[in-house]
């Protein structure tokens, strides 16, 4: 009997769902808009109702469970969210354990980085490999690592906060309150902010006829040859290869996967955060390539199920 | 049958063996300075004496065998030096192997800084942790990591440079050829060059006094209250305690564990380490705690050995 199980993905402005099968295929899906507004209550009503809209008709016999991805931190052991700044009301929520109570099955919770790690590793770019980092770069910088064939969780299950380590002296101030990190340099957040600034500094490129040009609309300016927007990507990749080549002296992956909307311009960018790693890390770990996810959006969803489809966190 | 098993040490200084049995007491030790001009036919007959001395009158059949740990990067795997700058000559030979031959018993190898993080773990500070960050500092900086109960291999082996990210834009080159890496800023040898710096600067200093202070002159002159160098362990702190946050966020660690010469002045630094975490990390991760090694010089030695006493790379 091929077993499946519910991949949930929570964010800030959506919550989707999808019945996923041990081979990753989405079987069904269904999403909605997150009720920010109503806090955990109304948020647990709107997780039942996408469970029994994918879960339709299915045996419950045959489902492993439920897999709840979100943005951290979040503590993966107990399964309770320490703070999300796009989900006011959520500190200290137990959502593991409320979610089991109401839905009646199994549930895991997991930092939506990590479980992105784990089905890009189960199902994605990273199959078979033994070590693997998998990098998220949209609004914040989020990670997950695979090292010698175990999915790591560390104290709390906050293992792998990629973003945050401290890339320069000063520089802008994080998200996380810090300075310099390599979130603050990186991220599509940053990357909005150096498009803003590059459209009124250069009133000739594509970016200048825009009102708020985002990361987005770098990428696609320089699909169209747009000067700024090239030089803009070049920074960008720079900026990647350099924190890239820092977690690969610290995590020794295979590979280097790198997922989030960012990543939508990675063609364009991989030949020089390539160049980057080649020219600036030890020899020996000149190597490692980098490669686009290949569960695009999904991978998140697809691997808080593989959590349960796998038992990757022991039976409860 | 209490199983033993024997530990070496190659730096380029010493080379160090013990007989480790598996509570991790050290029951008999040798040491001779490593014959690096020999290069590795004269350093694996010195292994052979080492061993010969410290399992005299054991029973081979008690021996769990032979862990090397040396500088690295080192190939784990294949038990492989990569390159030792301390080291010429010993580029891609294969240690574990041509010992395991020599000596007719099970050898392994590993880095230096893991095999310490090793020890620590099972016999040290660290005992009883699921996840642990080890860091020595002295010449250079080196790691390892134990995460959900495991040490860390990664790729090769070569996991855990935990003193090869960048933490500058800009900055003092470091032994890896990089630019501004955590070992730049505060590693012993950048002590050291500021300690001369301060030296020129200050004529008051005891450190003036000496012809080349080390430092471990300004560990000893800060304990006579020298305030010069009591700045310069201040500076080295809040380096220490910049790295150690960015590390904490990567790895989560239960601990942190420092080792390594600049460790001698750690009961000076600690306070101050302290407060650099808690004014930085993210609020999650500020109550980590970092501690000195508990098994000082001996680390790397008890921990190699005790990679064989707990079978720790599994049957070969």
């Amino acid at each position: 009997m091929i077993r499946r199980a519910i991949g949930i993905d929570l964010g800030g402005t959506q919550v989707r769902a999808a019945l996923v099968d041990n081979l990753g295929n989405v079987l069904r899906r269904a999403a909605t808009r997150t009720d920010v507004q109503g806090g955990p209550k109304a948020v647990m009503a709107q997780f039942a109702g996408l469970v029994a809209e994918v879960a339709q008709g299915e045996d419950p016999g045959g489902l492993a469970g439920v897999g709840v991805c979100a943005p951290g931190p979040l503590d993966s052991t107990t399964g309770t969210f320490i703070h999300v700044p796009t989900l006011p009301g959520w500190e200290d929520f137990p959502l593991r354990d409320e979610l089991a109570r109401a839905l009646g099955l199994r549930v895991v919770v997991e930092g939506d980085a990590i479980a992105a790690c784990y089905g890009e590793w189960r199902f994605g770019a990273g199959r078979g490999l033994q070590h693997l980092l998998y990098i998220t770069v949209s609004t914040g910088i989020g990670g997950g690592v695979i090292s010698d064939g175990h999915l790591l969780h560390g104290r709390r299950g906050m293992t792998s906060h990629v973003g945050h380590f401290r890339m320069a002296t000063d520089g802008p101030r994080c998200s996380c309150g810090g300075i310099g990190c390599f979130e603050a340099f990186a991220a599509g957040t940053a990357l909005d902010r150096r498009a803003r600034q590059a459209a009124l500094d250069h009133p000739q490129s594509l970016l200048a006829g825009l009102a708020l040009p985002t990361a987005g609309d770098v990428v696609e300016a320089a699909r169209q040859g747009d000067s700024v927007a090239l030089d803009l990507i070049g920074e960008e990749a720079d900026y990647l290869g350099t924190g890239l080549t820092s977690l690969i002296h610290l995590y020794s992956p295979d590979k280097v996967i790198m997922g989030g909307g960012v990543s939508n311009g990675f063609d364009l960018m991989e030949a020089r955060i390539g160049r980057v790693i080649r020219d600036t890390a030890m020899p020996s770990f000149r190597d490692v390539p980098v490669v686009r996810a290949g569960l695009g959006d999904n991978a998140g969803l697809v691997g808080a199920a593989a959590l349960l489809l796998f038992d990757e966190r022991g039976s409860p």
